[in-house]
């Protein structure tokens, strides 16, 4: 298996990507295609003790698409950019997956631009796993790819998240739910309530609406589908939330010897906290409803995130998950798209 | 002063209710009228050494809307409701403000129906107060009261927001900013780039794009708007956050000795924890738009709370709130309604 990887455009420097790839790719026994500034990955290939050739590989590219760039414009222009270039990579056939912590406008426009879309499926959505309180992990899709969406868009998520779900996660038959601003049929806005009778319409497992503050506590669903503007507010809420109440916390722990005590022996609950709702370890997003297996890191990503964003990829690949999506045409033309 | 106060329909009994009205009553020197099953409150009054006649009055309904009726239903069917009925007495000028803890939705029906839009808004807006690390609340408008917005609406609740921040808060010069997924102009979806537009072209102090994870953690503004659907999600995905941390350390501190200790000693943290995020302490939502004072307490409200939520309605009818909305009229007839 050989998986490409955009060291440049995230937040951390190439050389920490680098690092993060080379251990995947070892541990896994994957090829890793690094691509960007040629320079920068053969010195930290170097510097971790490996030269390209053999299981990691350099795809040089000159441009840089940054996380202000306009998504639209950067992909027409900066051509030679290692999401381009990267995706083109893809789309060839010379690597299985696509994977990139940069401007994520920039790939989900460059992934419908180089790759195309699987027939019948209009609009791609991104999944995220959410951190949930029974410590199983639940399925948010969409998280930002499409920020228009028709109702008929939230039943193709909602069939992708399943097959992901089922296909790559080894859940045996999961369940679907909408998230919505109340539980009984009729509540929300046009575009919901549409959703929700298309959704019942349905032979997927679909157990009605989801309400925003059960999505982490009760874990209703192993997939909650949303249209891509309030399913992005969604995820950034928690991660301020979560980021506040640890804020708060720390900032009255600082104000007391006897809490800085309490919080010294509280060290493993903190810890548990963290690692139950860090990213590193959850990798990245898949871009489901394009031609490919394309994965979207964390901008903030470090070598042990982009690691688990690799890894998400090469699970996708091993699922033989692009297939299976493909399958899903006809029922998904059944629902009209 | 007199406020109407519906006992009935909360998470809470009556009696619990009236505790906390007769509380705030005589804290502010304020008459409450108790809207709701006459014997409960009658015998309420009596636990806590106050009689029917003086400060506290009794307005007998003998229906109750629940939490699960449908709104539009309820606010035809149920006319002898304590949500009607005190809509009503409010309508009727007897009463300066109405606060109910019950079905959000037949609050927001029954004021459209009771009471009416303030002339040149058409839709009504829910707003929240939210707390942030800085300690300083921000104020989120719409958190559900219209859940199918135009851009125009959402220059409207920032009209009212602001009006709320400057008369009811105190805030000099409020500025606003609007709920997105992304910083720049031209981000997120048809609704809201349209909604920057028009905020951009009105004279209001608007700051741009918000992203949710900025909200509580910066405060970039000290309103926030957004469309019901959004604003709820977002306000519920907080609500769920919070209790998912706290449940989070909660776990982990039970699995030792040594973190139970660690609690123990912070429990100074997490009784600031519990204070920055109460919603027993900010009390109501006021609903803007329509001819009165309106405020919506939480389903759960206990005593305390439901007294802020009075003491909100309060604040509202003393800064003359009512008035000083309707005279946003000619501006808001020039955003277009």
């Amino acid at each position: 298996m050989r998986i490409l990887l955009d060291v440049m455009g995230g937040d951390h420097h190439p050389e920490e990507l680098v690092k993060g790839g080379i251990a995947i790719g070892k541990h896994r026994k994957i090829d890793i295609v690094f691509a960007g500034d040629p320079q920068l990955i053969d010195s930290a290939l170097k510097k971790y003790g490996q030269t390209a050739g053999h299981s990691f590989h350099i795809l040089p590219c000159s441009e840089v698409i940054q996380m202000d760039d306009s998504p639209v414009r950067a992909v027409r222009e900066k051509g030679d950019s290692s999401i381009i270039r990267g995706l083109q990579e893809l789309s060839a056939g010379n690597v299985d997956a696509f994977v990139s912590p940069g401007n994520t406008g920039a790939v989900v426009a460059g992934s419908l631009f180089t790759l195309g879309r699987i027939k019948g499926i209009p609009r791609p959505g991104i999944m995220t796993a959410l951190p949930t309180l029974s410590g199983q992990d639940t399925f948010l899709i969409d998280v930002g790819a499409t920020s228009d969406c028709h109702a008929e868009h939230l039943v193709h998520f909602a069939q992708m998240g399943i097959t992901y779900a089922r296909e790559v996660v080894g859940i045996a038959a999961p369940t679907v739910g909408l998230l919505n601003i109340g539980g009984e049929q009729g509540k929300g806005n046009r575009l919901i309530t549409r959703a929700y009778e298309l959704l019942k319409a349905t032979d997927l497992r679909f157990i009605g609406n989801v309400e925003a503050h059960q999505i982490i506590n009760d874990r209703p669903a192993d997939v909650v589908v949303a249209d891509g503007f309030v399913g992005n507010i969604c995820l950034k809420t928690i991660e301020g939330s979560v980021s506040a109440v640890t804020g708060i916390l720390k900032k009255s722990i600082r104000e007391s010897v006897v809490t800085q005590l309490g919080a010294l022996l509280m060290k493993r609950a903190f810890g548990d906290l963290r690692s139950a709702v860090s990213y590193q370890k959850r990798g990245g997003a898949p871009l489901l409803g394009v031609n490919g297996i394309v994965v979207i890191a964390h901008g903030r990503s470090d070598a042990e995130a982009i690691g688990s964003a690799v890894d998400v990829a090469r699970r996708e690949v091993e699922a033989n998950l692009a297939d299976k999506l493909a399958r899903l045409v006809p029922q998904a033309d059944h629902h009209g798209s």
